[in-house]
Parts: structure tokens; sequence; C-alpha cells
């Protein structure tokens, strides 16, 4: 199946780049001034020779013996934030095997696998952060974990209901009636294999970046086209959208430090008050009904228990307030909200609210702990806020969620797509502009056997002009990767057995 | 403004029940005979005189000086499992004073006060467990606490955007832009003081029943109009629908141990690897690629280290499987799920996973620690798992779910009603059953003033009788309560100011 997509400067088998010794690229960022600001100018520094803008597509086929999918066009947008390219992909055939694990081989899973019980296809975007290598690695590793988690799991995603037991014996015979109970049907195993494959795909880059002494971390988006549905899974700020003639559907949310505050906050003030259990014994004296205290500030008032108290290390706040406050604002009753509010109050200002906010910023300029702007994704085990010991994975999680598309339950037009693309387009681009570019492209394009890669092309294209399609006006100068995805033929065609 | 509801079997100002000696009904519940269930024959016992479902309607005027509501019906469905009625309500205009806090006097809140500065109409129904007392507290203290926590924000919700500073005074120039960027309106305000007040009104049923050496706990619906819009905070298994002529809206979501699963699996193992920061070094042989160990069992393999370990006293286990485990499985590759998962997988049975389930059971026989139905209320702070040390507080949030209406944007029509209700009702009627009876039942009625009472109650006698209306033939056993609230008029006429 041919699919649009631009190819990752490091393939499956290129060696890592070697270790860099600490320096304003490799280092965490400090939370004063962030880095890994998206959209921003940052300083020049060296670049690959393929960088953007000037730099023209390059046609090339894909490369290497163990690449089984259709030749496509290549392109790389680096936007000079590091040495190599932060923005990695993969995709290829998903070969899942009828094995018993510990019998395998341990040959290349890419490869064109005739004795295949299963197949699929994955597609899968990484943006990296602090350096190319934990994407790197994402591109290399994810697709073997969620095989072997697919592969573990091979039973029960060819049956009509999940057996309790995955060997098929009944210990109990009113099993089929528990699981049907619970309402658990085979796609409940593919996301449980995703979810797992990306905690894998995390502890493998955790012990590979501190085997080599390097650091890093990436968002991951994938799609897995099998048995007639279409998987995405997402951890990060990437994000997928199906588009059809008249429909734009998101199939995918971003996870950054505004998206997912109250996750973030509870994990440092989940029981706030430190009284929630054990309770001290407090003077009662009509509490009901001649309670008296400050209202409005009764959720933040001191003494607060953290849950993680030293994950903050006292240099930051956990409450989230408009703006951060300065010494003005001291004795003041500001807006502010707590992990247990999704509403806004206001509290008077104690000193200790002066301190950095643990989420801090706006829409695209959010960043956790000053440092990071997303909250989810692989990597980041050695990252800690500059000149502290605070360490930004506690708040971090990798664990995607997953959306499931039912391809097979879908009247496909011939051009009805899904476009996966990371930050940088979406930056630039609406879901709606990409939906009209989308359509716009495709009718007119119809004999040319690479036309959706070519419109991925495109798609980058229009994040680099000016004067672009849009008539916004908007330039990217982010890492950019797009895959464009037909449907047309994935419901039927892309799963054997 | 004339609505239906059932009236509390405790009115504000009554004395509360004198302690009981702790017995079956007022201890807590043992995990393995749960008492809480729902639905299900309870042991005979005392019963109030009017119980159901022979008691006949009792008509009478709301009772008492600070009661400023209409009179409507008062009709008491108790389900003998307790002595006294576990379902309380409560109604009235919610009057908005624009006070200094502390400056005010002791006066009863639920009074027809002249000097507001702005009003709103309140509907709260508490669903007792373990006794009446949580429930009971809390009908006549949760509206004490919201109507201090908007006073206390009142500034902010009389303007077109919610300054950045309360006393309006400007720090920084650019506050309001902050403000609006963050898209804090008005309604963030209400939203904050909802969620404020229930937590502070659990604080205070915690110390009351401390002091009064009771126990007990309830889950809360409540209902505001205020300012042309219609909050409905919930936290626990209680529902409330809007119904019109061509729409019915589900405005609240249910808080069990089933919808909050992940929540409260997290609770115990949110770092469930306990190595996701500072791992410990693992010898590294090329892991990206030959990485090997069993797949599917990753995320469930010993050793774990759980957040609070002490929280389960090694009494329970964490995961979820299709049903509790026995000794036949051992060795086994059954269905499971972890906290990070929203997808299923299998693991090997090992003995620590035949303990009891912290979340065990299926639909409404879902139970927390064996013990609990709802994951979120109020009270609760003294239960504990039956012939343990196992405290129930620390899986349950207090803070409850607001959802919007607003009101002022609907072309409302005379029989466009909110529907709030207790989980007795929703066990044996749909959204769709009670829609059809309220569209039934209020075009025939349109000259009876009381023809909202009229409709909660029979609501209520749907679920007594077998040969029902809707036909269906099930029959409620629990407690049950129901407001029927008309919206023509709560989008204009419900504010002062």
């Amino acid at each position: 199946m041919s699919a649009g997509w631009f190819r990752r400067r490091f393939l499956p088998g290129d060696p890592l780049p070697a270790p860099r010794p600490p320096g304003p690229r490799a280092s965490p960022v400090p939370y004063r001034r962030p880095r890994f600001l998206r959209g921003s100018g940052s300083s020049p520094g060296p670049a690959d020779a393929s960088r953007r803008p000037d730099a023209r597509p390059v046609r090339s086929p894909a490369r290497g013996r163990s690449l089984p999918w259709n030749a496509g066009y290549a392109e790389i947008i680096n936007a000079e934030k590091s040495e190599f390219n932060e923005d990695q992909a993969a995709c290829g055939k998903l070969c899942i095997r009828h094995s018993e694990f510990g019998a395998e081989d341990d040959q290349e899973w890419l490869t064109l696998c005739p004795q295949e019980f299963l197949t699929g296809h994955y597609w899968a975007l990484f943006d990296g952060h602090g350096g190319p290598a934990a994407a790197i690695l994402a591109a290399n590793t994810l697709h073997s974990c969620l095989r072997r988690q697919l592969e573990a799991v091979v039973e029960g995603l060819v049956a009509t209901q999940p057996p309790m037991h995955l060997s098929g014996r009944c210990v109990c015979p009113s099993d089929p009636q528990f699981v049907e109970e619970k309402g658990i049907r085979t796609e409940d195993l593919v996301i449980g294999a995703l979810e797992s494959a990306f905690q894998e795909c995390d502890e493998v880059i955790g012990r590979e970046l501190e085997a080599s002494g390097q650091v890093g971390g990436c968002t991951a988006l994938v799609a897995v086209s099998l048995q007639g549905k279409l998987y995405v899974a997402n951890a990060g700020d990437s994000r997928a959208i199906l588009v059809r003639r008249d429909e734009v559907r998101v199939l995918s949310s971003e996870f950054t430090p505004e998206t997912e505050r109250q996750r973030i906050q509870q994990l440092v003030g989940v029981f706030g008050r430190g009284r929630l259990w054990n309770p001290a014994p407090i003077p009662v004296s009509r509490a009901a009904r001649g309670h008296r205290r400050e209202p409005g500030l009764s959720t933040a008032s001191p003494p607060q228990a953290f849950v993680y108290p030293e994950l903050l290390a006292g240099e930051f706040t956990r409450l989230e307030f408009p703006r951060r406050l300065k010494g003005d604002d001291l004795g003041q009753k500001v807006l502010f909200r707590d992990h247990h509010m999704s509403g806004w109050s206001y509290k008077r200002v104690e000193k200790a609210d002066l301190k950095y906010p643990l989420i801090h910023g706006q829409g695209r300029q959010a960043r956790l702990l000053g440092t990071l702007a997303v909250s989810r994704g692989l990597g980041d085990h050695q990252l800690r806020v500059l000149d502290t010991n605070i360490q930004l994975k506690p708040f971090l999680l990798s664990v995607p969620q997953v959306t499931v598309l039912d391809v097979g339950q879908l009247e496909l037009q011939e051009e009805d797509v899904v476009v996966m693309a990371t930050d940088g387009l979406w930056d630039v681009l609406s879901n709606e502009q990409v939906a009209w570019l989308v359509r716009s492209f495709l009718p007119g394009n119809r004999e040319d056997p690479h036309r959706f890669s070519e419109l991925a092309k495109m798609l980058i294209h229009s994040t680099q002009r000016k004067d672009g399609p849009t008539g916004e006006g908007q330039v990217s100068y982010d890492d950019i990767s797009v895959f464009v995805i037909p449907l047309h033929g994935q419901g039927r065609g892309s799963s054997g057995h």
C-alpha cells in the first residue's frame, strides 16, 4: 500500500549519533529561558545540509533491505534547533507471527515475512526534544515492542471474543459470560498492546540513553491498521485527523502541561490539605451552621501536605495563576486554581505563591516546570530543571491515549485519508485548513501514483510560505513531519489471517 | 418559582438523630458481604411509618419559617435499608450578599433576604449510606458553604470578565489580557465555588460525625440556577437530565468504582514499576533490538513499588480481572488491566493476584474495596474495610464534576424540565423512559399548579409498580428522591443584581 510520508534522517540500522558533550543544545533547559519553545526563533547553529526553507524536496526510493513498504518521497524540514533532525518517523508492514515467545529467532521484524499469522500496517511519528537520540531510538524500537505485545495476545486477537484464559482452557464455565459482561472486545487487546508497547519502549530508551550518556525525549504518534480497524495512539502534541469529503474527525488529543494540568497538579497535591485521613481532632462548635473562616481561600490555605513534596523541591508552586505573580501582588486576592478545580477562585497571595509555577504560560508557550512543552512522551529519564535536582520524569506519562476508527464500517471513498503530523504543522494550519488542502489537491491528481506523498510534501510546503494557500501568511520554524494515509482498501485488505 | 421535589425526612433545624451504637447498619461493611448494595433485598428492620409501597402521598405545605420556596408535595420512599431515610434533599432561594466576610451576622441563610445582591435557586439531593447522618448534615450544610464561597467572589461574578485582582486594583496593565487569554469567564467562578463548597462541606461532615460518634457518607447532586445558567454539580451516582420536546441531554456523569477505575488504581500504582525515576543501572545489551522478556506480562511483573502500599495493607490486588481469580487460575495467562490501561492484556497469574480486587464486580454491583458502590461523595471519613484498618477515604473524592447549561441560550418551552434523581430511579428507568413519562404527563396537566410535583411523584411511583408505564416490570427497592425543575423563566428571572 502506498502512503505519503517524510523520510526520517536516520533509518533502522543507522548508527546512533555519537554522544555529544553537554552543551546548550543537549543539556536540560532552564526554566527561566525555555529552549524547547516551539515556533520561536532559536539561535543559529550547525544544521544539516538539507535544512529548509531553501532545500529542494529530495526524491529518493526507500532505502535498506528491511523496508517493505512502497517507495515514497523524502523531505527533511529541519528548523536548526539541533544538529540532527529531531523529527523521526517509521512505517512498515506489521507482521504478527503465531509463535510462543522465546522460540522465535532474532530476525529483523521489518521484513517481508511470509509466515505471518496476522498482518497490518504501522506508521509512527516521533518529535524529539533535547536532541534527536530518543526519537531515533523510538523509531527503531517501538514497532518491535508493539509486535511482541501483539504476538503475546495473538490467540485472543483472532477469537470472536477474547477468552478469559489465553490457553483457551476454561477454568470456570461462566468465564465467557464474565468477559461478555465486562464488554471486553478484540480491539481492547490491541489498545492494551499499544499501551504496554509505549511503556516498554520508554524503558528501553531510558536504558539506552543512560548507557550511551545521551539525553532527550520525544513525543510519539502511532497509527496501526489491523483487522479492519485503525488504531491511533498518541503521547504528546502531534495530531492525526481523518479527512473525508464531508467530514473532518480528530483522531487524537494533545497532551500538554495545559491539557493535563489537573493530573500534573494532583501528583503534588492529591491530598492537598493533609488531613483527609487520620484527621487530627478539631474542636467542633456548631460547624454545620456557624462554621467560619475566610471563604474562597479554603482550598489553598497552608499547611498543605503534598503527595510528593520532594518533586518540587520547594522551588515551584503547584497553583495556577493567570500570570506569574510578583511582589506587588502580595496580600491581594488573585485568580487561581488548584488540582481539584476545573473552575477558578480567588486566594490571598502569600510569599510561597511568588514561586515559579509548576505549569506556566499560555497555549503553545505553556511549560511544565518551565522546561517541557509536552506532558506525555518517551524518554527524558535524566531531564532535570536547570541548576536543580528536580526531575521531569515523574510528571511525564509514557502511556498513549488510543482512539479506534472502525474503517470497515465507513463507506470509504478513494480520497479519504488520515493526516498525521507533528506539531509544527498544526501550529500554522488548522484542521479545517488541512482538510481544505487535502480536498483541493487529491481530485486533480488522480493519475499520479505518488499523489499521497506529493500531498504530504505540499502540506509541509504550505507552512514555509508567507503567501501559502491559506492566505494566513504564517510560517512554521519547527521540524515538521507528515504522513498521509489513504484509507481506501484498509477496511478489507490490511489484515491477513 | 415552583418545582417538584420530595421532602426530606429531616429539614433544616431538625435535631440530628442521636448517635447509635455500632451495629450491622452503622458499621463499616464487610467486603465479603456488601451491605450497601443497591437494589438488593435487604434484611427487614425498623422502618418509618411512611415507607412505600403502601404509604400514601403526603400533601403538606413546606414547613418552617426559613423555607421560602413554594410549597410542593412530600413523599418518602424508604427501602427499609436503615431506620431513617438515607435520601435527603434541600432546595431554596440562593441569596448572595455583597459583604466583606466576617462582618456579616449569623442569620439563617434560607430566609427571604431583601438585601440580596445576587439571587439564584438551589436544589440538592443526597443519597446516604451507612446511615442518614452524612446526608442530613450535607442537606443542612452544603448550601451555606456554597453561599460563602459565592459571596467571597461576588465582585468577580458581576463583572463582565473576572478581574485578576478581586479588589479591582490593577497591578499589571496587561492583567485583563492574561485573564482573557486563559479564557476565564464568570461561570468559572461559580464552578470553582461549587468545587470548593463540596470540599468544605466534606470537612464539616468529617468533624461533625467524629464529634458525635456517628458514621456514614452520602452522594451529592446539586443544581444551581444563577445569572441565566444552570450549574449541575455531581459527586456520586445520582443523575440529572434535561428533557425537552425533542432532546434528552445528560447533565451529569456517575462516579462509581467502575467509571473511576483508573483514577483509583493510579493511587496505588502511578509509578507501578518503581523505577521511573532514580532508575537502577540495568545492563544494556542491544536492548533496542534484542531486548527480550515475556511480552504481555510486562506491565504487571513484580517488583512493584506502590505509591501508597499501606492503603491496601497487602489484602487487595490493584489489578482488574474479569472475575475474582481462584487457585485453578494459578499459572494461567488471564485477561487483566492495570491503572495505565484502557485496553486489556493477559498476565500469568501469581499468588498475589488471588487477593480480593481493589475494584470488584460489574455494573451496579461494582464495589470499591468490597465496600462502597460510589467513588465520590461526602463523608465516610471513618469508614474502614471490615476487620481491617484499610480506610476508604483516600480513594474517595469529594470534588464534583460541574456541567453548565446556558439556559439563556435555549429557546425554552414551558415544558422543558431538568429531572434530578438518586440512583434508585435510574436503576429502573432509562433516560429515554423518564423523558417519555415527562412528555406524556406534562401536556395533559397544564392547569395543575402542582404539576411538576405531581410529575416527580409519578416518576417515583413508576418504579414501584410491576405493571408500570414502561411495561418493563422492574421495581426499585432503593430510597428514591426526585426533583423536577421547570426551566421556563430560569433564563431571565432567576438572577437578581
